[in-house]
């Protein structure tokens, strides 16, 4: 079974996200006002080839864990959907 | 009122991923088999404050389109959430 993992991989919400607040800072310069609380993380997306939904959320967490995030620092949340 | 948007920014589906064919590589040493097509782009988690979810679309459009994305290379899509 094919599935297709769309994963959200973000900064600790107790953490400073400097990315974020250079962009809060860039939008005034752009005169776009009311945007707050702005902070950028990596989105991926993958095919996974795999026998159950539980086989792909497992790979999928295993890849988030020990290559794609650094669990220190960032936190991932991913969907699962059928291909 | 108040909306939270969140902005998936990828690389267009025609362009190679360096980023994600790296990770594919990668995913192998870890013993990971069955996962394909890894692309890799941001995301963006802001909250705005707008009269009506219009004019919030039109802030998230404009600070993606003159901010956010490089629209030559990558391709933005959100989802507006009521906060």
């Amino acid at each position: 079974m094919k599935f297709i993992a769309e994963i959200d991989i973000m900064p600790h919400k107790e953490l400073l996200d400097p990315q974020g607040k250079a962009v809060i800072n860039n939008l005034g310069h752009l005169h776009l006002s009311g945007v707050a609380d702005v902070r950028i993380g990596r989105h991926v997306q993958m095919t996974i080839e795999a026998d159950s939904e539980a086989a792909a959320r497992q790979t999928v967490e295993t890849a988030c864990q020990k290559l794609l995030a650094n669990m220190i620092v960032e936190t991932f949340h991913y969907v699962l959907k059928g291909a």
